[in-house]
């Protein structure tokens, strides 16, 4: 059994189920009856209107909300382990023609007002020095941590008064909200935010993402969008599948359920590794401290991960897994010796 | 029963069936055992080593091609009505940082080596003119029609005369093999291409082409397109769904059955069309002059399809027709008063 | 004698004066009080609310007002010979991250309503196409015509209907002032311009040309010219030796007592050419028929210029020459036998 | 008195000569007697062959420089206080088309090799993480620092075993190559750099830098940045005038002259502030620790300089002061009450 990422799980049977009963269209790119009910099925889930689109990844979903958010000569705050700034190539700088990131420290790769509003005020507003034009979370965050309502509330005041786009990179979105239980307008526009990438291939999905936009200005974001879209090579002829997996996802409560599967597999996992906890295990990652004998162990016993760093290692768990699923490894992991 | 375009067919089931049975790995984005298939397959198919790699869509394809061909103060010698140049949204100026598209005239959507001589005789070889850098084709064209080996030949003799980087569109290129009956090796690189994009969706696929590297430096451009790839937010991270239904395609010869089922739908058409047609059709394209009132005739026998402008209109058959079952079609057009 | 270009002129007295009379300032950039001048001059100029800006060259005048007026994914209706489509080595791509430069025919290197109208007309309004959202103009244009404030009034019309911006290279634009003789406002903003290239260094400058916004938007437009000045590096530390020259040019009607000068010689050497022309003479350029015998008979009594393809020739006025100082070119020309 | 910048000097009186004399030419652009003469003249000056070409700004230079040495996917190792990072308004994203500025911190804005090493160290090989490609050092660093010719070539040996350009900031290079008293080659090419700014504007010129190559690939990058010069709108059309500058300050002693006499105003100045300084005062730049009524003090008696956050300022001197003419502040330093 691995724990490597949530990103090479398999298609859930709705989502599959979907892809099929979608094999027939007159129509292509996103004029189809699928792509058609998108708008109206998020309008639906977060109870505001919603102007939505697929696209094919979670870098595609990012840098296009971004492209949207923060001109060329402007600057985006992130923190400086998010997805956007360690793990995208470089994609930012692409899609938004040469845009700033301008990367943050922040404990569980959370960014904080206090951080933020220090890093605003050091900015000369003279054209020698980049502007911020947007700030961009991730939500959970690349440690698995889960920003509350407030938390994002207070960033997105901060966004507000310095008249920057507020952007959530929602790749685990599904599981901050499961963690959280609140509704999921609670943690986005309610709480500033325009953009959200919502992750649905971690979560079940096979191929895409959705791309949100929230507020007066999300028609024009949307529209805009669709160009950068097709721009940026990601307007499939085909769109109909990538919508119907989205549709299977979220007209019932498949993202719910399947993230508090997820969710519930990594807190046995949290409950087997009580003590060697590096961070707050509330979404579906786990940052363990394993020493080399510990980590070979657990591999001989098979189970597979990733170490992270010397000393420890990430443990992922998805939307396939649950409680009882993953108890072997909670009762390996048990059953280590105390560091 | 409609002819809009290939583009919005159905997934031909041997495909469909490969991306189910590619429900599991360990292994996220390029790192499974079917994307590390592509390149043996595809230096199979086409007797020399490729470099391969799936990417979201065509005009993906397209420019990431472009984009390892041809530099920023470049330009792309392309037709006038290539899709590149008409289709794409200013994509290829997207991934190139801003090369120039260098539009010319042709028959039929076809370059010729006289139109392409006297464009690059007409630079001046200061730093005030965009230098000339690539040439991309469409095999088959925007029009149906199909470049021999003979005349790809040609084209590749100036292109490396002049040290120009050589991309075929290849769309709708298994439809030019099918009407060739060559080897894909002899309209290719046995010709002077470079680069391939090779086409799926329109044959039978649900998402993802593929993009070929021919050539002593396909190691090398194919290693930068994996950049290019990941920095545009192509790199899907449960790729093996990409690479399963291309290689349905091309391990055994469903490419060429599909194209070939469609190419005779074409031809089964272009009988009944018979002196209304303003191109020859040698691939799955037809362009049939149509009054007004012959067009609503037909639509009001329950076809249907896109106008080309006034008095024409343009018929795409695809993978899932075939001689028999477009010959209502076929029987309609014949069956209309002379012009 | 030479007639190559009038962009290697000496700099005019008036203009080296003002240089040498800005050799000490406190302030850097743009902050200097001749920086300070320049939207009061150009508002008196204008007799309208200016915002100005210097820049290095025309190239970088042209390319930071059509990035202001375009988006990425837009294009610039343009003459297929003008400046930036030919001689600008692609920077119109650069500096607006891609745009396409969509090129007319027409004659004289002039756009006319028809052609513009009919591309518009073209251009279907979904995402696979790039949208029209600006025009470009050269006045005078690349053939030494001239748009009379009907004229541009009539592509403004155009460009205000459909929501295009307007741009004006005005490379010699004191040149077509001068022909036309009208308020330099009656040829730009009353006519619909929202952005000019103001030339002085064809015109006696030495390195600097102004760019001007008009309208309601032009605060907002300089605002982010100044962004892509600096972003483009052409923000000089000591600008004020550029706004030195610009103002020694228009506070005074230095700028037109130049142009007309360099106009009236272009008119003596018109009159030695008569029968010669192949096009009007209206600012300082002219295209002459020459054959190769003609054109070395000229070059042994040691007049030269640059031929124009085969059997012709362009011969280029400036400032520092007028009637007088032509007169043995003119008598020349007349003498040359009849073709 | 100011101690503002040595960017808002006068025009050394040789160099406003040189532009005088260069008043006449039948060729524009570069191809004038005086931008010819400039890759000979460097070649002098460095001892190698070196291809030179000027260009507006340092930020141009810098930004064209780094542009021959990084691909857009790859990223510049560079030090969090270097100019390219904090001052350019992100042109370097603008010329490298969104190239990652990679940065770090050091002790007076200068970069280790054992910061560089472990940077290197922490970058995944794959695709997902922006490689680096070049490195960047300023010299003499924005605190006044003067990197010696051991540890440049320290870092160069770094850049060469991993592959990466090397690129310096010599907006000071004249004020470091005073300081050190090396030949220039040494703290260059002899120390792995392949690409140098070399100031003027700074050291006494009125506009114009030069950008230098060293090596094998010297000719091929100057070529490319040739292009990237006139795609940028930074080829003046009266290029001579700058060539002239440049020509003027290196084919005699004066920008050495000139250095030397700064430099020696700033130990002027470090004489009067010791005790007060903050960094070692080995260029032209002081930081020194200024109470507010310190400042305010040195203020009421006519000097004037910019505060450098809370109870610090930054003192530039420049080439038209030297040790005598500074002696005021000088004095007025030492009569500052005791901290």
């Amino acid at each position: 059994m691995h724990f490597f990422s949530d990103n090479v799980t398999p298609i859930a049977p709705a989502v599959m189920a979907a892809i099929a009963a979608a094999d027939m269209s007159d129509h292509g790119y996103d004029a189809d009856r699928w792509s058609a009910r998108l708008d109206a099925a998020f309008t639906d889930l977060f109870e505001t209107p919603v102007s939505a689109l697929w696209v094919a990844t979670g870098t595609a979903a990012n840098c296009i909300a971004l492209t949207t958010l923060c001109p060329p000569y402007g600057g985006i705050l992130c923190h400086e382990e998010s997805h956007i700034m360690t793990d995208e190539a470089g994609a930012p700088g692409f899609f938004t023609h040469g845009a700033s990131l301008m990367a943050m420290p922040g404990d569980g790769a959370k960014l904080t007002p206090d951080a933020i509003t220090a890093r605003l005020k050091a900015i000369r507003p003279d054209v020698h020095q980049v502007p911020a034009r947007a700030i961009s979370i991730t939500n959970a965050t690349e440690y698995g941590l889960v920003y509350t309502p407030d938390e994002v509330a207070a960033l997105g005041d901060i966004a507000r008064t310095h008249g920057l786009g507020f952007h959530m990179d929602g790749a685990r979105f599904a599981n901050a909200v499961a963690h959280l239980g609140c509704a999921p307008a609670d943690v986005t526009w309610r709480a500033g935010i325009d953009a959200l990438s919502f992750g649905c291939v971690k979560n079940g999905g096979m191929v895409g993402e959705a791309l949100l936009f929230f507020g007066d200005q999300a028609p024009a974001r949307a529209a805009e969008a669709k160009r950068w879209r097709k721009r940026s090579g990601h307007l499939f002829s085909k769109g109909r599948y990538l919508a119907a997996q989205i549709l299977a996802m979220i007209e019932g409560d498949l993202w719910l359920a399947n993230a508090r599967s997820a969710n519930a597999a990594a807190q046995a996992l949290a409950d087997g590794a009580a003590g060697r906890l590096m961070q707050a295990v509330q979404a579906n990652e786990l940052f363990v401290r394993l020493t080399a004998a510990d980590a070979a162990s657990l591999r001989a016993q098979g189970f597979d991960f990733y170490d992270w760093g010397e000393g420890a290692a990430r443990l992922v768990t998805n939307w396939s897994q649950d409680a009882a699923s993953v108890a072997p490894l909670a009762a390996a992991l048990r059953a280590l010796p105390h560091g």
